[in-house]
């Protein structure tokens, strides 16, 4: 903080914001830009911000981080605060300098494959405008009806496509960010390869805000697939669903998407989706819902001109692995009825209990059924309604965490089951997150999984980049 | 340098390095040192280095990190120095850490499709041991019976089948540096998916020895799919066979080998075949060798179930592009002879005259044709002997400048062409290494590529990681 007084800096940031932005891209009423301090996580703590930039252009952007820099006021990037670790909350007195008005998609290039977009370009805006091309953008959270590519390079985001097609990283070729000082910089490349110096776009995919603020991207893209037929599998346990699942990679299948939904996830969609239920065509033997008697359900897909035959092997190392049923889709329709299930669980587990705590542990899928065993082993023990969904074939699962927060001991269940499932991740060789990112949320455990001198490595290359501290403070570690 | 004198200094540091390696891993001998001096690029001074250290295990590799920071001498670690980019030389005084003992495969995972290996491991004895196991890792420079995969981490190595798998950088998960000061630093997972802190993974991927020594490594592997089929076809002209490029990849076909010769090349290629010319069986156009009435010649091949369907669909866009001939292999066997045609190309241009310098430009696939017209006339312009053989469809060539090193007035303009060569990559929105790196070769070249403000955080992160500038100095930038 500058050490004038702090009741003086509040109108001298605003003032020094307003020379270089205009009136309608700054947010001052504490009651306004109070409903910008919090993304979607539970739990993490959040300050009051001192002001909320909403800048059209990147010079607007510059002048932002201009000017943070010379009042020592911390900033925090932000896009449409989907994320679920608390890593765009505010900071007391900090500016949110939200990115969503630089929405521009400024080229598709169907030949090189690439796109160049501003960071506010809602993930299924894109989506859409490169499919019309013939192309695809693979990175599919399950908010990409919302979120922003900048928040997507942020988290280094994936989703339902990775087991195939990889994360939000595998499709940054370069990048315009702007330097906490307020210079711009170019990283990276429009070319398929390229190895001029360190790979610093990378280093950027999933930094947070900690380094710099994304102001430009040029995207990959892969020409679109055939539309995903898909297949469902009832198990017995969720051991037996996660040996289908080792003995699908181990064959040497590439399916498009692999997840997999525990019992409790099952009955919660069905529960939600009564009245008007979620599944109510397609697959025969899933009947009016989802099975409620199996244990696990397997969804597979792919998206290649031969998928039935892919989904028929499928389904052969489903039984071998003991499924009691396996449902493959007719069609384009009942497979997008199976993956709507899917993408409505986390919804439904919502719905369960007035809160929720979701988890993005992601392990060896070899050791993906001790993960899941011993996610419901931490349930049992802490007397909790624990979810899963997982994309299984990445062994990335989503332990969702259902309590009441008005219930002070259920809550303090809640909280210690959260860590406990982190623990059980590591001590399987996995990460405590695999796509959501750290945050607030998970920083603690980030210093366990990264040891004193992995960590102390990501904080010299933090100060590299801000030696002031002002980006993002206070996040990851 | 230490503040004693120079001619004290080698013996204590031998001394020093022998407290922690064992005799038969120092080599100290002048005569003997000087043959690990440098890698294979052209025109790349190197100094003369203090030792050879050769060490087995991770524990020696640190002793000489530790050792080279007491006593504040460079290290320069080294693969199997088949670098084109003199990324491997000496510099004076230091100590060449070669790698290459460290040569075990640790683990490999058929479920995780994940290998384990030390960094000496030679590409090809990977590359057939994960095969045995139904398992791919696709990056294959073309030196991938020599070459390491600690090599190609710091290199950011290519080849062949980048324009369906992308680079080595896509293949690492996971890393063991030591540091410069002989910390040992674990980076990334053992996970297909991760987002815990920054990704110094990739950061180090490329970093040519120049942030940390990669002492191990985790490597993501892939199904094996099946053996390529592949197609010749011949083209009038190399804009022609450029267009042919852009229609295959506009078409969303996903060629596992994409590649181009120009007629310099490919007249390279018969000149060595001569005598057992390289392609004497197979497809039958092509007769005794390649065609060399040919002005460019295109090799596309498949590796999926339905390999001749989509070779018939680029035979047809060939063909609309221009082409005067269009030869599909009649089998694996065929197709092999193609690619080794391919294969020779460096080789085959190397033996045209007493010398050759290596570019490689990586250029936008749209602009492919821009670049070979554009090298044709530098060529041209400076009265040199120049072929082209490109990784078409990643828009990488390979412009190989063909000279006689005791011509002087030759020599120049080899030199000058080179440069010509870069700057034309340059303005197409290229970079100026898609795959063989900087080193001291394209020091000059990388600082104009990234401009002033990319060249100081490139520096401010070489300072996070080795704040005395021990690690390969001089190389990069």
């Amino acid at each position: 903080m500058d050490d004038t007084g702090e009741d003086d800096l509040l109108p001298r940031l605003h003032a020094s914001l307003l020379e270089g932005l205009p009136a309608e891209a700054l947010l001052t009423d504490p009651g306004v830009t109070a409903s910008y301090a919090t993304d979607m996580a539970a739990f993490c703590a959040a300050g009051t911000p001192a002001a909320v930039a909403l800048p059209r252009t990147v010079e607007q952007v510059q002048h932002v981080l201009r000017t943070a820099t010379a009042l020592r006021v911390p900033v925090v990037p932000q896009g449409a605060r989907t994320g679920l670790s608390g890593a765009a909350n505010a900071s007391d007195g900090c500016i949110l300098l939200s990115l969503v008005k630089m929405d521009r998609i400024l080229e598709i290039n169907t030949v090189d494959r690439t796109a160049v977009v501003e960071p506010g370009v809602v993930n299924a805006v894109l989506s859409r405008a490169v499919a019309d091309r013939g192309l695809f953008y693979p990175p599919d959270p399950s908010s990409w009806e919302q979120c922003t590519i900048g928040g997507n390079i942020g988290t280094g985001s994936g989703g339902l496509c990775c087991v195939k097609y990889g994360v939000t990283a595998e499709y940054v070729l370069g990048l315009d960010v702007v330097l906490a000082d307020g210079r711009l910089l170019r990283t990276g490349r429009r070319t398929a390869k390229g190895v001029a110096g360190y790979d610093l776009t990378r280093l950027f995919v999933g930094s947070e805000g900690s380094l710099g603020v994304v102001v430009g991207a040029v995207l990959a893209l892969r020409p679109a697939p055939p539309r995903q037929l898909a297949l469902a599998a009832e198990f017995p346990s969720a051991a037996a669903a996660c040996a289908a699942v080792c003995a699908v990679m181990e064959a040497g299948l590439t399916p498009s998407l692999l997840e997999l939904m525990d019992r409790t996830t099952v009955r919660a969609v069905n529960a939600l989706g009564r009245g008007g239920p979620p599944c109510s065509s397609g697959a025969e033997s899933l009947g009016e819902g989802l099975p409620e008697t199996t244990e696990a359900l397997l969804l597979a897909a792919f998206d290649t001109p031969h998928a039935p035959e892919e989904l028929a092997a499928v389904g052969e190392l489903c039984r071998a692995a003991g499924a009691t049923a396996v449902v493959p889709a007719e069609d384009e329709a009942e497979s997008e009825m199976l993956l709507k299930a899917r993408r409505m669980s986390l919804t439904a587990l919502d719905a369960l209990r007035p809160a929720t705590m979701i988890d993005d542990v992601c392990v060896p899928r070899s050791r993906l059924a001790e993960m899941l065993d011993g996610t419901a082993a931490i349930a049992r023990a802490y007397d909790l309604l624990i979810g899963v969904c997982a994309h299984a074939g990445d062994g990335n699962t989503h332990p969702v965490v259902c309590f009441d927060p008005a219930d002070e001991d259920e809550t303090r269940r809640a909280r210690e089951s959260f860590d406990e499932i982190m623990a059980l991740g590591l001590s399987l060789g996995g990460t405590i997150t695999g796509e959501h990112g750290v945050g607030v949320l998970k920083k603690e455990w980030l210093a366990r999984e990264l040891g004193p001198v992995g960590l102390e490595m990501q904080r010299a290359v933090k100060r590299a980049f801000d030696p002031l501290g002002l980006l993002n403070p206070g996040k990851l570690f």
